[in-house]
């Protein structure tokens, strides 16, 4: 359905879709609640995990210490719900496409559209980096990133690559998958080891087994992988990781973006090239 | 024979093998004829390929065509065998351990330790960056480099990987492979990937077959690898493809270094990283 709604509503919106406020804006409004794939081009987006205060220094530990799966772009203050320094005008609470309400842990159906009758004065906002900039480059400069020539979601797999535990935060680390023929996975190394802030190179490649993927055909979340003869897998950290560890850490309530439906920012993906 | 006497030569010179210009007297005087891995650490070693000057327009356009496995480090004068571009008092027709003399593309029997009674006034010398550079980032990255560690030649292979041809010269790229694991493999990538200068990033990982080698076991240079379990093949472009080059162009005369016998310069391996 989210992918229906956003390629309908991308139609339908009549905006600059190049813009990310005018984005945010729709997406305020309701009048787009899609996934964010090709929204604002060059604009970096990011993965959303919002959290009690009283978590909330566990967590910021637990990225600190895995910053390939957490790399953060910003936090938020305490209770405020604004986050000036990815846009103007950002509020967390209306900006994101879908959501997701965790409830000790447990992702609750649904997915609302706006969070604002669930907001807390003790919520605190992270916002961490999203494999949607490095894929801009890949694609920049010439590899095919199967899933987006498809119009697909990534393919998403729980790992066993351990995540170092802060507080009440830990578990396997949730890796993104894009397969690629050899040359061009070493090329996709080079791009992606340009931006550390969103995910960098990759964690592993080859065999799925040996991060403790079983079952490459089928992933854990978003789409399931079409792979051609002769693709190596490829595996990135990836952003859904927080969403696991609020699984182990269980707070009574937190809130994440729907997989795919992100928050566009004022920030440029070029920027976050570190050469 | 070649290790055995590097060692053995190495423990009997009783002089700095830390600089470049000792080892190279050595060298020239015929104290020192073995492998030059481990002399000079810190310091560039070059591949060397001389021509007749009839030869060499195209060997150069060739090496310009195919710069990962042919980067051009210096090239000398018609005629002259100084090279001051790469360091104090060069001269390629003594400062090489051993040497292999191709007549008409076929390789000779023996293994000069000097060329002087073969030089001609026509000749021009080709010096090309070697993956010692590399391995010494690669090492002090903390990696272990196979046949580093085990006192081996790196294992060499004539792959099908096409060579963009250039008069007489073409061919089949020449590739060099190190077993690396998944995540060192990744990493193995980045490092290299600094050295453009001296084959760069890997021009293949996995599947052997995929580029025309059927046997991995077996090198067709240097030494047979040595694999463990979990591994990747690596493999980077290899700075012995211009002797592959000249089998194809049939030169009357071509003279190259003996395969891990190589030319040691004053040039520092840190000023070829770009970053």
């Amino acid at each position: 359905m989210a992918a229906g709604t956003r390629h309908a509503a991308t139609g339908e919106l009549c905006v600059d879709r190049a813009d990310p406020a005018i984005c945010r804006a729709a997406i305020r409004s309701g009048a787009f609640t899609g996934q964010t794939a090709g929204l604002a081009p060059g604009f970096v987006q990011g993965n959303v995990i919002i959290l009690p205060a009283s978590y909330a220094g566990d967590f910021l530990r637990f990225a600190q210490a895995n910053p390939k799966p957490c790399p953060l772009l910003a936090v938020g203050e305490p209770g405020d719900p604004m986050l000036p320094g990815l846009g103007a005008d950002i509020d967390i609470r209306s900006d994101v496409p879908r959501y997701r309400v965790f409830r000790d842990g447990v992702a609750a159906a649904g997915e609302p559209t706006d969070i604002g009758d669930l907001w807390q004065d003790d919520f605190v906002t992270f916002v961490i980096g999203c494999s949607f900039s490095f894929e801009e480059a890949l694609i920049q400069d010439g590899l095919e990133v199967r899933h987006v020539a498809r119009g697909r979601n990534v393919p998403m797999y729980r790992s066993s690559i351990p995540l170092t535990s802060a507080g009440r935060f830990g578990g396997g680390m949730v890796v993104s998958m894009r397969p690629f023929r050899a040359a061009d996975a070493i090329r996709a190394i080079q791009v992606t080891s340009r931006f550390p802030a969103v995910h960098g190179a990759p964690v592993h490649l080859g065999d799925p087994v040996e991060i403790g993927i079983t079952d490459l055909a089928h992933a854990d979340f978003g789409d399931d992988p079409i792979m051609e003869a002769g693709e190596i897998p490829v595996f990135w950290a990836c952003g859904v990781t927080p969403q696991v560890a609020v699984e182990a850490a269980k707070p009574p309530i937190a809130i994440a973006h729907a997989p795919g439906h992100m928050l566009i920012t004022d920030l440029r993906n070029a920027r976050l090239a570190v050469i």
